[in-house]
């Protein structure tokens, strides 16, 4: 039988594992609502029944696990999260998944997960500093470094969507500072916006959707795009990767955006990194399990 | 006799050699000024003929090199250089030098070296994760990932003066890019601003010192300094570093100036990081040999 990887991926709302083979094959795939509400240990619970689903009765070489939080890799402990998990901060993460399914675990936050599932078989792939931004709820994202995660000293780097623009100068942002891009860049950012100049649209597609012909669509759009290429451009200039890679449901926005934000990344960028790439995510939903996945077969493969 | 290494810090002004032992003695510094209208020729025998009067009789295990410009460590060649430095782009640094002197040679940019100088023997010391800054002429940088230099795709990483402030909406950075930190937050900058704005004063120092008791030499001074603050929040969210090294000259700018940058970074934190330390460079103007001699002795040592 093939060896497989137990890929888990760990969001607020779902649950999904994985069985996943050393070339990036995905079989046993299976999900479930976050028992969020239930507490870290139905988390872990339901986590390590969906495993033993995807594997049947095939056997793992290891569990990798990406999960919202701040993840700490060394410990494996859940450092700190958000309300979306409540009590999952200082969740023994690792040790938990290790004793109920008696396999090796590798854990890392889901969207470094993600951002490794590009570089291992995605729109990062072969290139090795790469700038992963994921634009959704909020706005996250993840270094990789030869190839590696960037985990930084707290287990905290990655929070791309904390940087100030110019844009945002006033705005309140989720985490409670002032002016960082994720306050005008977000989905939500971006519905509320739309809505407080007079438009009205249930979601944010309806906004994509009415950008066809509706001015004020248009110019949310654009300006969010260009807020986050400013903040993208700083980033660059700093870190200096081969290619900035653009995950998440706002990244799916339409041309208008991705022309806006590439303008104005690109208007950012200091002479050295002219060309930048800037590349949607080529992967899927299956992302950060590909890159559990991927975090395992490294070390056991 | 004690083993040394040479170290050359190649400024476009001035450069500067010594001898360091493996426990970070210099001895042997000398210092000219350099012949950059002479072309880079000169610049190489100049070094060359530095590093032979630092050492005397004494013989290196190898040299290391902190230069001005985009220094590409893989290949030894200068990518590009501002116009201090006509020519310089293109250089064969390492292996000029290594023909000159018959002698191993490792090449990195000067705030690279500056910053790994802090890491071996200064402010960083024991950190592996390091956010160094240099606020002069211009806002420089490094990164420091596991107490290496972070060089990036393209050599050019640590451009941390060229990231989006909201306080530099609208003004144009010497990069040719608008709205970066550089273009408020330099020394040329704070001192333009205070003559924009009334003031006068032949260079930043008077400022600084008028800052005791003028109004608008304290209001500048805050200004740019919490816009700096703004700018290191953002980058320190992304990077998550054990600590903030700031040097230059600016640096030296007072109590006022580092207690508005404290205050701005602090407030730019995303919890996660609370607590980040922001500490003065520890080191003189030795910091970039004693870096590019460490590049030496890890090499060799």
């Amino acid at each position: 039988m093939t060896p497989v990887a137990a890929a888990v991926d760990i969001g607020g709302t779902k649950i999904a594992t994985a069985a996943v083979a050393a070339d990036g094959t995905v079989t046993g795939y299976r999900s479930a609502p976050t028992p969020a509400e239930r507490g870290p240990e139905a988390v872990l619970t339901t986590a390590a029944d969906l495993v033993r689903e995807s594997l049947g009765d095939r056997e793992a070489v290891g569990v990798g696990v990406g999960s919202a939080g701040v993840i700490d890799p060394a410990s494996g402990l859940v450092r700190s999260a958000t309300d979306a998990l409540p009590g999952w901060g200082g969740t023994d993460l690792r040790g938990g998944l290790a004793r109920a399914l008696g396999l090796p675990v590798t854990v890392a936050n889901d969207v470094h997960a993600h951002a490794l599932g590009e570089y291992w078989l995605g729109a990062a792939r072969g290139h090795a500093t790469v700038l992963f931004v994921a634009v959704g709820t909020g706005v996250g994202g993840s270094l990789l470094l030869d190839g590696r995660i960037h985990h930084g000293a707290r287990s905290a780097a990655g929070h791309v969507g904390h940087v100030p623009v110019a844009a945002a100068a006033g705005r309140r942002c989720p985490c409670g500072a002032d002016g960082h891009v994720e306050a005008v860049a977000s989905g939500p950012a971006l519905l509320h916006e739309y809505r407080e100049r007079g438009g009205s649209a249930p979601r944010l597609q309806e906004v994509v959707a009415a950008s066809e012909h509706d001015p004020l669509a248009r110019t949310v759009l654009t300006e969010g795009a260009r807020a986050l290429g400013s903040a993208l451009a700083g980033l660059a200039n700093t870190v200096d990767p081969d290619v900035v890679v653009i995950g998440g449901g706002v990244a799916e926005a339409g041309e208008l955006w991705w022309e806006a934000l590439r303008e104005e990344t690109a208007l950012g960028l200091v002479p050295a990194l002219r060309g930048l790439p800037v590349v949607p995510s080529g992967l899927g939903s299956d992302a950060a399990l590909l890159g559990a996945a991927h975090m395992v077969w490294r070390e056991h493969g």
